[in-house]
């Protein structure tokens, strides 16, 4: 970190090189800044301009330094990656193919370029695991470090994407790979997310992903779909590590299992007879698919035991992070 | 401001409501909610879903407390008025039809509901008086309020949209509306541009917005185009009241001019036979275009006075804000 503050627009051109090199790295693609097919007009102009071919999902998701990360506990690629993946995972809980990401970046009063091209190396790395372009941006000061991250996916209909408001009575609950881990404080797995696309093309009739907990992200689909998700708790993949964590700590796994944010697995419900074929598809991306309950008539969620006892299903309350 | 922290997801509702009550106050529009023609699946999923009709043109841009404005010497409701305006004044500057906004608020420890609502207000009355609709939004807690605002505009191709990258030699520079007020501390005026799409089809060459003062963006303007803008600074329109504002505070009001960032207005080039026109389009929307200078071979920028004598064409620097 120097003294001098570097000018804003070299220091722009910079950012946008830094991402455009973590695209290069993962694409293979020897051309600096070749244009993706999607986008017409890239950043340095006043908006970036695109041709969608078909429907557009796009979801904000901002992340606040000391509310959902610590710079001492987390390296800076690290930071810029997650905050990247996280907006990713609500285009995956829609089934939504990735396309383009904008990043408003707030700078805090300590960082220098390094810091900042690393944070951008990061969030440029995981757009590119994903299939996502960075296609603008914005840069401020600000009095912590604070990534405010767009996203838009692309589907070729609205009948091709999956919202929260599909489950019917008789559905199965399932849930992708292994829950508890970030809650535990456990590194999350970095891979791109095509599990969404998997499960839509399926015939998911919801899908959400689990960023505020099992039961918070259960009840979300539950009032959105008029329906109760009764879940099986012992059914519920929990991440290795996550027992040894929660003993270390005194606190109850369950609470990191149920109540635990961002997993950013997926929660989706599906017709029983399609939960076979659903399985296969996203087992064949490398992530297991868990049956963990049914959905019933009602509204609400119930967390159960296998001794018949139940959890409340709080969630993970972001005003509170 | 109480002690108690509103419920994450009931606080969204009503600010949701916030927002949508603006709408209506300003549509005449009597039923709540309504939805938009183009927006399929509203906030409340894990992304809104848009059926765009050609290209969209996307737009971010963050507003922090203590960069961007202070809270002692703005009400609310103008801080969140203000973001969402300039957000989609960079629409206006593509000649986008003005589409869907999404809002990440981050909300500083001493704000109650009463506050979080107001800024949602000055939102959804910004949004509301360009047509454009709050489709989503992200809800954080943060050291400060911070306003984090993605913009949607729309046209039917590529072709109808204005770079800053068309100006051509002998084009005219033109800007609408008058400058400096908002460096003098005036308040800008508060109205939909709808200049923006008039310019567009009346055949602009080049467009940008003049949020970064007059020499820095069409500095921007020059680099883009590769051709370079000679700007007289006597045919520049200037607030009412900038004259007096500079001479109390002892600094050169052409500082404020030429240099001072936040006005919002438009930077335009058009080809000498398509002024009268474009004259006649803008004016009928209410506001003034001024021609100020012409476009030459080059790239680079001339602030003149007309004694011959120049100015350095610095612009505002976001990070030093």
């Amino acid at each position: 970190v120097t003294g001098e503050r570097p000018g804003e627009f070299d220091f722009i051109a910079r950012l946008v090189e830094a991402v455009d090199e973590a695209r290069r790295e993962l694409s293979g693609d020897a051309v600096p800044g070749a244009p993706h097919g999607r986008v017409v007009v890239g950043g340095g102009d006043d908006a970036a301009v695109t041709a969608p071919a078909g429907v557009t999902a796009t979801s904000v998701d901002a992340f606040v330094e000391g509310v959902h990360f610590r710079r001492d506990t987390a390296p800076l690629d690290a930071i810029g990656h997650k905050a990247m993946a996280a907006a990713l995972s609500d285009l995956a809980a829609m089934g939504a193919a990735p396309g383009e990401a904008y990043v408003q970046l707030g700078i805090p009063p300590d960082f220098g370029e390094p810091e900042g091209l690393a944070v951008a190396k990061g969030l440029g790395r995981a757009a590119a695991a994903s299939g996502a372009i960075v296609a603008g941006g914005d840069l401020t000061s600000a009095p912590v470090l604070m990534l405010a991250v767009t996203v838009v996916g692309h589907a070729a209909s609205a009948e091709d994407l999956v919202t929260r408001s599909g489950a019917r009575p008789g559905d199965i609950v399932a849930v992708t790979g292994e829950l508890g881990g970030a809650a535990a404080g456990l590194l999350a797995l970095e891979r791109p997310d095509v599990a969404g696309l998997a499960l839509a093309a399926s015939g998911a009739s919801a899908m959400i992903d689990v960023s505020d907990g099992l039961g918070g992200d259960a009840r979300h689909v539950a009032r959105s779909s008029q329906a109760a998700l009764l879940i099986d708790l012992e059914r519920v993949p929990v991440q290795p590590g996550v027992l040894e964590v929660a003993a270390a700590a005194r606190v109850d796994h369950w609470d990191l299992v149920a109540s635990g944010g961002e997993d950013y697995e997926l929660l989706v419900t599906l017709p029983p007879d399609r939960l076979d074929a659903a399985r296969s598809a996203v087992e064949a991306t490398g992530i297991a698919l868990s049956p963990i309950g049914e959905a019933r008539a009602g509204g609400e969620v119930s967390l159960r035991h296998s001794d018949g006892s139940t959890r409340a299903p709080s969630g993970f309350d972001q005003l509170r992070r």
